[in-house]
């Protein structure tokens, strides 16, 4: 299981965090981190905090944008402490945990901004939000403290799964990835402009729409392919 | 439920790990916390740990010693990492908060050393030692983090013991009906016919999975709208 987690954290400013971070993935037996542009990194202070962690910080992948940290994954959860404006699937750590098991995908953690957390364009590339019930009036963990709560949950669910759910539905197809979502909504977007369904001036929310639509369907390969497939055969009929 | 619960620090050697528990108690709705002998205390590094959690600070009680910590409490809970000598009732954190919870006493959390623990002799006043299930080979939590994560049960708790979600997505727009899905799946099928994507003579499984995926995918009305704008806008190019 532990190799199918993935913990991203966007932008930290203290590499302490990073460090916190990576001691609560390996007490809770997770090892894959990936950091999206750290501010100070490679750091003593991470070292540090991690007390011991150090392997997990050794083998992290520092990337520049989330889009490389994310485009092998195909279920991605983001921590999110805020009401957005278009309303996105949204679940706390232990709905989170059994998520990851029931789907049995590769899985990302999105961590944000310690100040801020994530942007809405970053929470979008979200299939779900995960909300720590913290306190409405004071309400923002400490970034390792977050990243401590939902290792937790995740070893929690896998301690409790060793009694194999009654019933279990098979997939016959493989989940699509973050990648191979962005391309289908590049093509779509290009087809919806080509039919004019699409102002590229005015595109109000709906690929935002569409965005959260597909990830929330967790489209397998061939579902994938079929809707290709149905945007390749429009844009035939409409050049021929 | 708050005011029932206390944590209690053993000669807590760092005073930016006492600044991390203020935290995550704050968060957590916890605000009553005692320190036994902290090893340096006051100090502005718990204050900036807290990270706006002061008052969980200036209110906590100095004791010099355990018995001081627990003499008014009626269930002492001590988080413990390793086995004992002699066998003790031992809980994980949600067995822990289920406790505090059905049993509705004067609770205290106990947290030892960031070294070594509670001693043998502490660990034997407790009524119950709870364990954090952290891999065996990587075990001791940050003393932040273990109080995060028991702080994080009780809150799970009391909201789940509100019968309702712990965190609730708020959809703005109705989901779609059946008749409104079937609708949609009769367009679909009228276009990719057009487009020469289906052979009606050897549909396969085509319409089958399409059905699937929009009903797995809980379309709401709006989306169902978006879909079928695309299906009529792409109609209009081909009939033009």
């Amino acid at each position: 299981m532990q190799n199918k987690v993935r913990i991203v954290l966007v932008n930290t400013s203290h590499p302490g965090n990073i460090g916190g971070a990576a001691r609560a993935m390996k007490n809770m037996g997770l090892a894959d981190l990936y950091l999206v542009g750290p501010k100070h990194y490679p750091s003593d202070d991470a070292v540090s905090r991690a007390a011991g962690a150090s392997d997990i910080l050794e083998n992290a992948v520092v990337v520049d944008t989330l889009e490389e940290a994310l485009a092998d994954c195909q279920l991605v959860i983001g921590t999110s402490a805020r009401e957005r404006n278009i309303p996105w699937p949204l679940v706390d750590p232990r709905q989170a945990a059994d998520l990851v098991f029931d789907e049995g995908l590769v899985t990302a953690f999105v961590f944000g901004r310690e100040d801020r957390g994530l942007t809405n364009e970053e929470l979008q590339r979200c299939n779900y939000h995960v909300h720590i019930p913290s306190v409405e009036t004071f309400s923002s963990l400490n970034l390792g403290a977050a990243v401590q709560v939902i290792a937790y949950e995740l070893r929690m669910k896998s301690l409790l799964m060793k009694d194999a759910p009654v019933v279990a539905s098979k997939w016959d197809v493989p989940a699509a990835n973050v990648e191979q979502i962005d391309y289908l909504l590049e093509h779509l977007e290009k087809v919806l402009v080509q039919t004019e369904f699409l102002d590229p001036n005015m595109p109000m929310q709906v690929m935002t729409r569409f965005r959260r639509l597909f990830q929330r369907s967790r489209l397998d390969q061939q579902e994938l392919g079929m809707l290709r497939g149905m945007l390749t055969s429009m844009e035939k009929q409409m050049n021929d």
